[in-house]
């Protein structure tokens, strides 16, 4: 996630002209620090129970100064090269030993030296839910058995700075255990989730008739509610919850900066995508391509951050201004008529030109370009509790959102071959790699290996990597058609929705 | 638009039953009132040119306790058939004389009694616009030659009374005929549009030069702005301006109650389908449908009205709470744990119920009994500025949209032969015909005359509102499958995209 966080505002408005500044990635939490994954619990808002990750590792883990996915099983010697962006050699975990689940694939690649770390990270876990209310003890094969665990896959694009995505990388799915504790027999029963449980998150729910309301108490029908819909709502408070764990640790653990995250739950039989940023979520089905996400950037969410700067003008300062306008307008053109859009619109019209549209319109710019506050190019994420706008105090965090958008596929809705494909990728693939070129490689790789063959899921990842990084040529990474190839950390999971092994 | 504004707050809240209160309807403003089409000329916001409504007509209209769209050519002994809830006979522009433009078919049919009058209204014009910048006395002839025309179809569902209904229908194609002049010029230049135009409308823009400002002065590359856009713009601003002339009228013309907008406006090959409220418009192209609309019910926008009581507490009074609940809380559950969602979720996540979660939520109930406030079930549309909470003094208004959603379909992009059209409906044909039924009712229609007869759209608009409204059987109008026909105002236009006559 390069160039998405600008501290250019003051220079912009001072000059007119177009910054080319950089965003100052500071270093991670260094050796010594304490890992931010476990080190606290974190506290839960009094009404919404459940939110408390697990205990800490039973032993503190050794740290360097900055940190790959611990499934890549990196040797010093392997760190090293992980960090050499000069070479920017291909990572994946190694081919021997233990696979990640479902032989799923994964290969990343550090940036071409526009920061100092990776600021990606990854993680790939079997997580396990203990119910709140079983009976202590009972072994995690037991629940294995009964299938109460989930399959998670996590990216978690860093910018400015890598804490945040660290953190991320390894919270975020204990999060989601907790939020899921409470609902381990709602979710196991065929019946409808009861509406209403006792108070003691203990007490078993069903033996409480508070749930079988009888219909003439109730001011209009009841709502039915899905056991699907109750999984989006432990995602999404989840993130809420991670994020928060976040504000609260920020500067005991130096989670600088923020990251996008797209994660994968796969839960009784269903695929739970959730993105916040502009990392990107596709399946490739048949050669067909469905798409598993949405980017969240400043053009994509200008009319939530247009209505919010509208509603609370205090967050503009007076630096500010929630009208977005084509251009910088100069203030010899004062009185003039220039095209806006407010809050409300999707068209553009004439408006006469007033003291306050000379402000810095709060989103600005085009495409990668697009900037919020004229320093982040993304509007939803993890973090970034500390990020002001340039020479001011002006908090930008408000503007984001720390909510994912969660997309629900049913495996069991479909036979899957085991050419088909869940792929996710950090920013850095799809800058280069359009929807149709990855289905492409897709079609291409795994063709040339057998069906069978776990290996082929992996060797994907790295095409795919390998294809939006480029060659070194000249100065820059060229890409086969001689466009320049992505500068930015690549990481992809490609994950085999029917391929053998799956679901195990 | 029927059962769409309750006044059951009180009852509810007191009761926790289900309300079977309706909602009042003032009678439309009587005879001797000023027409409000054009007694008054809007004041534009400041900032923003261009929103004269043209002059008054010359001579003050006579007008009944209630009226019909003026097309529907009614003689006082017709306005009466139209107005008997006991007959229910469907109302179509005579055979003789002028067609609507295009051929255009419609069809009405009052309520099965539920409220005192039709409260739909319906508009059908071709608008010349006349540059603001152009000489003064050019004929409309010469306009009318060089393009600059409109075709305008607009339905307006009322409720609450048919006042705002009526005088939408009488005023809002002049909002955006007004709009429109300041663009004459640059929608038929080739170029795009200039970012910045000098301070005097009059002026012509184009010998100016301050819209080829250099890029080296811009932050950004420029925006590209399309001739597309501009019209968006103006069509959205236009009902803006339309709901804010309502605002201050509401008193002087009794301009009581609210109405859904549906409008198309052709201009230059293009059809800009613009809705705000329940309506809807489909376009039926080689048996394919395509949507042109979709709905905003308190359901539809549940995140956008929870966001504005979040951010806006004070609008909630002490009464509601913006987090929704999918039944009523009962006080005895206080501390239980019940289902939620918030503002930022689309999944369902459970809380320790406080005391506040026992106000009412600001959106309850589910599809057609969805409600904002208890109160009214459409989040979009124009009017509705007195419209409050019942028992309170705690105004609706700042939780609907006077914003419409526009599309833009290009004619000129297909081939259309004279079976496709677009079919704009009331709730009273969706509420109980979809849209594969229209589909279906289109082609049998249709084929059953010549293509160049030009009564077919006519014919067709008449069986949609013939096969919603049903026949009265026993105590309902019953549709041939027993089922209930729509007991609301229906509406139907019929517009042909490939007909003889089209485009005239």
């Amino acid at each position: 996630m390069l160039n998405r966080v600008r501290s250019a505002v003051a220079h912009l408005v001072s000059s007119g002209g177009t910054s080319s500044q950089r965003p100052k990635s500071p270093d991670l939490p260094n050796a010594t620090s304490a890992p931010p994954a476990a080190a606290e619990t974190p506290k839960s808002p009094p009404a919404r129970p459940g939110s408390e990750v697990g205990a800490p590792p039973k032993t503190a883990e050794t740290r360097t100064s900055f940190s790959r996915p611990t499934f890549l099983q990196l040797s010093p010697g392997g760190l090293r090269r992980a960090d050499d962006h000069a070479g920017r050699a291909v990572q994946s975990p190694p081919d021997t030993g233990r696979r990640l689940p479902w032989s799923t694939g994964y290969a990343e690649v550090i940036n071409a030296g526009k920061s100092r770390h990776n600021e990606d990270q990854a993680c790939c876990e079997v997580v396990c839910v203990e119910s709140r209310s079983s009976v202590t003890g009972a072994s995690r094969e037991s629940i294995r058995n009964q299938g109460l665990c989930f399959h998670y896959w996590g990216l978690f694009d860093g910018h400015a700075g890598g804490g945040a995505a660290e953190m991320a990388s390894r919270l975020l799915h204990r999060h989601i255990r907790e939020q899921l504790k409470d609902l381990v027999e709602i979710l196991q029963d065929p019946l409808p989730p009861p509406l209403c449980l006792p108070s003691t998150p203990g007490t078993p729910s069903f033996s409480d008739p508070s749930h079988l309301v009888s219909p003439q108490s109730c001011w209009s029908p009841q709502k039915e509610v899905t056991h699907e819909s109750l999984v989006v709502g432990a995602i999404e408070n989840a993130f809420q919850l991670m994020d928060e764990q976040m504000a609260r640790e920020r500067r005991g653990h130096q989670v600088e900066g923020g990251c996008c995250a797209l994660v994968v739950v796969y839960l009784l039989g269903k695929m739970y995508v959730a993105n916040a940023g502009d990392s990107r979520a596709i399946i490739i089905r048949n050669g067909d391509i469905i798409p598993m996400s949405r980017e969240f950037t400043p053009e994509t969410e200008r009319q939530r951050l247009q209505l919010l700067g509208f509603l609370k003008p205090e967050l503009l300062g007076s630096e500010f201004t929630h009208l977005e306008f084509p251009r910088r307008i100069q203030p010899k053109e004062l009185g003039q008529r220039m095209l806006y859009r407010d809050q409300n619109m999707t068209g553009w019209a004439y408006k006469k030109i007033e003291l306050e549209d000379l402000r810095f319109p709060l989103v600005c710019g085009e495409g990668k370009k697009a900037r919020v506050m004229a320093t982040i190019g993304v509007t939803r994420g993890l973090g970034d509790h500390n990020l002001k706008v340039c020479s001011s105090t002006l908090p930008i965090k408000p503007f984001l959102s720390c909510f994912p958008e969660v997309r629900v596929y049913d495996l069991t809705q479909y036979e899957h071959c085991p050419d088909d494909v869940l792929v996710l990728g950090t920013d850095g693939l799809w800058d280069v790699t359009n929807d149709r070129e990855v289905a492409a490689t897709v079609d291409r790789v795994l063709s040339t290996y057998e069906p069978n063959d776990p290996s082929r899921y992996t060797a994907l990842a790295q095409a795919l990597v390998l294809g939006a990084r480029g060659t070194p040529r000249d100065r820059g990474w060229r890409l086969p058609n001689n466009k320049l190839g992505s500068g930015d950390d690549i990481s992809v999971f490609v994950i085999p929705l029917g391929g053998p092994g799956s679901y195990s």
